[in-house]
């Protein structure tokens, strides 16, 4: 995945589209929690077990929720200004760091508290 | 942005922490909404402008946000076995077709319905 | 529960404080997305069991964000001048019509689509 | 509005169609910030001014987005066996003790935290 020619193009199909006004990191950070409500959704009457096997269309519509959470995700970047690559490498080290494997094994309690 | 390893990586590191029976799908979908959930905060009482001028402590707490909803999203596709190149690409495109510019360009109104 | 009175001790509560400039209907909408996924929070990693079985701590602690989610809903519709008990008793008359019992008993396919 | 009643309705509405194994807490945690999302959504590309100005018909809309999330609520408390007016008002007295008016008028900064 090419994320600065993602982010170029995504870039660029706003601006065609005269939707930069729209894009305001605040309007942005409601598009990604709607999208990901409706990714919540698919799961919310379902058993975790269920969550495991999907239909083959479930799983496409699922796919879909995802892409358009990524794609707002890499949009409201570009607006930021924020390094993609960069941001999520320091958040996975620092999650390395916060949880050390062995005080982390196996404990929901621990990670049930927010992060 | 190497996507196949950051993928590979967030599986091994659920793994070595037996997290794995937490992250079912409809779990794991929940921890999306609330990372969302938890990027919409820095924004819900801001003005449209001010979201557009972070200070910089804040621009770097809204990226670890931001992080933290990727690393999710990305571990998703990990357990649902997705490939997030391919599910990124296809929803682009289909957005393309989906709002034409000269249908598109501008208008609000249009844009305030579900996709 | 006098509806109407705490909806008259919510508008007073904004208004001593000076926060009528932020309790636009659109941040208000973000505030109750908010307080709802704190909610989902503290359920994320439990399964449907223990999620029935909650510490009296964490139970009073979901009693207080439920209750949160009230109290934004009851300020929106104060902004929004909603009457209350009516758009709850229209909502809850139009699902009873929407959900036959013979059709809807026990069938989480057709209540997993959107209502 | 006749609380006890409503809470009672629901019971007997969930029970009816043999939706009590759908709702445990965790389902209707996720319920909640699906409806709140979908409340969200109406928001997302207006400006706050324009959400002071909503059409008839959106508003209409609006306020059956609020009842569901109202509904919701009140379902979850009858779950948890929560009593609705208690935590409501006990919620609203913690408030103004923790924003005491001289401390918080006016002040987004503060407002702006975690609450």
């Amino acid at each position: 995945m090419d994320i600065k020619k993602i982010k170029r193009n995504l870039h660029n199909f706003a601006k065609e589209r005269e939707w930069e006004k729209f894009h305001s990191p605040k309007n942005l950070s409601m598009a990604l929690s709607c999208e990901s409500a409706e990714l919540l959704e698919h799961f919310q009457w379902l058993t975790e077990e269920q969550s495991k096997k999907l239909s083959p269309e479930t799983l496409t519509e699922v796919g879909e929720e995802i892409a358009d959470i990524l794609l707002y995700a890499f949009r409201l970047c570009d607006v930021l200004d924020l390094d993609i690559s960069r941001i999520v490498e320091d958040k996975f080290q620092k999650n390395i760091k916060k949880y050390p494997v062995e005080l982390a094994r196996g404990i929901a309690k621990k990670y049930s508290k927010k992060d």
